[in-house]
């Protein structure tokens, strides 16, 4: 058709740095990020952003290099996300909470060309450059990241680990660096790791396109407007680069609450101080706001937006969360589609107030174990699908199919591993290893992760329905069921990972019997581990996890 | 970098029709369309435009071809807005203002397959297309579309005119159709004419993928959220595709409030009915809320979001609207944009209400002259040059240059005119036309149209300062000036267009004296024309128009 053209002025790859750029205009003077005392303009995370891109490339990154963090959801992680693209470069945000080898390895494959690592993580962080070593890896340069209160820091504190520091690293950056923007918009801008099923970690890559698209959805799917957003960070920017809420902060204008560490004190306190108006994360943020002492709760002088996704909720605390005044929107979804991508449902009263459409379910535990949802905005297509075949399942909220995405808001591939990105997209859909039905009105109920399910005694387990049976226990706040091998019986046996509220005491013969009532006597956990969420995190290619690695030893 | 790929499971192109596929699941048995005794839910909007796309199919329209309409805002046209892509094809919905030599001027260049056209517009289309036989064009197949409301309308009554309607047409269709996607998201989907300010209709097209980003735009800019949205619609759908909310109201899951005409009456009766959320439109839809008469005025059960762009607002009319109960926003933008592309910035109070930056600024006349105003987001880049040097004028508030804008929600060119693309397009930035100043803080002050700003006794008139001295008679509703060549005087003068509220009565004198107080004696109208707003209408660029056509004879 004569007269079309693409050209600069209509054809601008997508990218995130895009948001940021607008921020620093049309946002300018907006609070863009609190953290204790610090507290930073868009403006001047915007010139922050550019005089450490300008740094990064100093320091010899080239478009396509990665460069590695191991922080909490600090500034500098947050200003990490945007300088680092913005010089050419990709970023991966490794876990916290994982061991020097696992580290070890993430690195031996990354080959990062830097590494920026908080200075609470820097034991892990040399001994996992130790064990690179032996392995004959090649070390990245060290990036020390000071706590950013400190100003009084000093650099010469630290030269026996490195000889850079983040604020060093600052000075030596300029605000007028010209920003390397993509050359296509699927060039990659992140690495995220999921450590997949087998235990094995995987490095999932994002492209611009994809975190940008995937920012808009969120903020969508959060409920964010042109009102003043301000953040909470309790979802680790490790996970999904914080659900690609960094970059969707950017686009909104909204104030970064960032925070060292969560605690029911730390959290009410900020939702006080700073008027938050959302904040995310695994279900176990609902534990920490419900079993907060009654010391430490505060009155919320208006709604708050919580938005959760990975394991079951437990409806009593979801309850006396919402009572207290937040207002509960849960997901699902994993690091391939950049976070949570199934909504649950809502319907909406005469005063607009947002509740599940599953209300008049009488029986809570029912209630919160379907897990029914639909896609969120962006998302192209979600099915439910015979893997073999890849014929669709009928709408009939029986016949069993693996649950599958099409979405521009999905992972370009695994890095370096091209037989599971083939494996994951074969068939032109993702296949999520997830099992779930389709209801007659179209929604998606998840039944459970394939390589989840239990074959105990000849019969099928799942464990979903077991970690219900748990949590109705009153004094279990998280729970979390895998099968484990049991050599004497030689055969796999429901093995429990179970958490208890503060200050509750049970043992494991207590919450065994407790489930009794509830479940034939093949589904009920033959091994009971008692430990503290963390311990669960990571493994899990959820945010709720499984505690595989203690269990498939 | 190895394990990537770019396949059908993470990229598809972009295009509204997604948004459509995604409503008829998630918000299935959601409200989609309302029209008198007229209500579809998503489901079966999606099923009408499939079968309506197969009948289009089967009347030979193949990708590429363009259909074009001419209708008010009917389920039928947005209905269309859908079907007509899913088949493949691009849609050019006509001004319906247009008279039939315009219309016939408009089909000779669209060459449309399908002509689809509201009972009410016969006559005027009926003419075009003697016009166009004359001039050898080639016909487009005629459909007419019947009043909706008519269930009992018959075939028969019409056989005169052409052998198909709109509902035969669909009976014609199968909602098992596969719908025909863009092949590249770059692909057009529509043409919408602009008369650009030398009065010659210009064709400008629309990709997929720039409608597709300017509905998320238009969502977050109208601030609408997962809450129900009702839209009444007083924006034609005609003018930017009804500034793509045609298509952002699928995303939302929003209700569509259809209008055949919009009078005050009519428009509180159905703000009150369907508990509207938010209605746009140029700024003559405040003057129809703001005069009308008490009885016909309703209280508001909630505030109304009413998005308004074109032409100067007159603040006292502004301010009874709000009083009234609305909050009003303001932009501004082109066809070119696809609407409107700069919001005037706000500021929030502590219970979180929406207003103007610059409320302190006790001049109202001032207040809404200065046009200030920041780039939506999406917007990738906007900056006031020099067009000779292209370099950016200072943040000064002072220098003047030319508004341009970078954005992916810009057009793809104007249809078969290579010449005005590349002129549009000339140096990597689309020329507005428009010229500006940029403050010190970053936004931008409209000044004038560059091509309207008149020399007259060798001196330069804004026509915004003219018009806002009009604007403040307390007769005056609406006011748009023009230069004109006087035969006379050999001199362009400015001529003033003005509108008088009803009931009101006042002579040209009587304006030009009330001026002679607020501007200088070159400034001051030399002819007023009285006419109704609709006059205005056609051949201004923007949404306010100048009654070009009766100017530049």
């Amino acid at each position: 058709m004569e007269g079309l053209v693409r050209c600069s002025a209509n054809y601008v790859p997508l990218t995130p740095i895009s948001f940021l750029e607008r921020a620093a205009t049309v946002y300018r003077g907006k609070t863009s990020i609190v953290y204790g005392g610090v507290r930073f303009s868009w403006e001047k995370t915007y010139k922050r952003c550019l005089k450490l891109a300008s740094a990064l490339v100093r320091l010899g990154v080239t478009p396509g290099d990665i460069v590695a963090t191991l922080a909490p959801n600090i500034p500098a992680l947050y200003e990490l996300h945007f300088s680092v693209p913005m010089a050419g470069a990709i970023i991966s945000a490794l876990n916290t909470k994982v061991d020097a080898t696992t580290l070890a390895s993430l690195l031996q494959q990354l080959e990062p060309k830097l590494f920026f690592v908080d200075y609470q993580y820097t034991n892990v962080a040399l001994q996992a450059l130790d064990i690179l070593s032996t392995k004959n890896g090649k070390p990245p340069q060290l990036v020390l990241v000071p706590e950013f209160d400190q100003a009084t820091y000093s650099l010469s504190n630290n030269q026996e680990l490195c000889s850079l520091d983040y604020f060093a690293l600052l000075e030596l950056g300029s605000p007028d660096f010209e920003v390397i923007r993509p050359s296509t918009e699927c060039d990659p801008i992140s690495v995220n790791y999921t450590s997949g099923s087998t235990g094995n970690p995987k490095g999932v890559v994002y492209s611009h396109r994809a975190a940008y698209l995937n920012s808009l959805a969120e903020i969508f799917r959060c409920d964010m407007r042109q009102m003043p957003v301000v953040f909470l960070w309790t979802v680790d920017m490790f996970r999904c680069n914080g659900w690609c809420l960094t970059w969707a902060m950017a686009a909104v204008g909204g104030t970064n609450i960032c925070l060292r560490n969560v605690s029911a004190k730390v959290l009410f306190d900020a939702l006080i101080l700073h008027k938050i108006t959302h904040l995310c994360g695994p279900p176990s943020i609902l534990n920490i706001i419900a079993n907060a002492p009654a010391s430490e709760q505060r009155k919320l002088p208006s709604k708050v937006n919580v938005i959760v996704a990975g394991a079951l909720l437990n409806s009593k605390i979801l309850l006396k969360v919402e009572e207290l005044g937040f207002q509960v929107t849960d997901g699902y979804g994993m690091t391939e589609v950049l976070g949570p991508a199934i909504v649950r449902p809502w319907k909406l009263d005469s005063d607009c107030n947002v509740s599940f459409m599953d209300d008049d379910d009488d029986d809570e535990q029912v209630k919160y174990k379907s897990r029914e949802g639909l896609h969120n905005l962006l998302i192209e297509g979600i099915d439910v699908k015979d893997p073999k075949t890849m014929k669709s399942v009928p709408y009939d909220g029986k016949t069993i199919g693996e649950v599958m995405f099409r979405s521009n808001t999905l992972m370009s591939g695994y890095l370096y591993n091209a037989k599971a990105t083939q494996e994951a997209f074969r068939g032109g859909w993702y296949h999520t290893g997830d099992l779930g039905v389709r209801h007659p009105n179209g929604s998606i109920q998840m039944k459970d992760r394939a390589n989840d399910i239990i074959i105990s005694e000849g019969r099928t387990i799942s464990t979903l329905e077991v970690e219900a049976a748990l949590l109705s226990h009153p004094m279990v706040s998280e729970a979390a069921v895998v099968g484990k091998f049991d050599a004497d019986l030689k055969e796999v046996v429901p093995c429990a990972f179970v958490k208890l509220k503060d200050g509750c005491d049970a043992n494991a013969k207590e919450i065994t019997e407790f489930c009794r009532d509830k479940l034939p006597n093949h589904m009920i956990p033959k091994i009971t581990v008692f430990g503290a969420s963390t311990q669960f995190h990571w493994k899990g290619a959820k945010v709720c996890s499984k505690g595989e690695s203690q269990c498939h030893e």
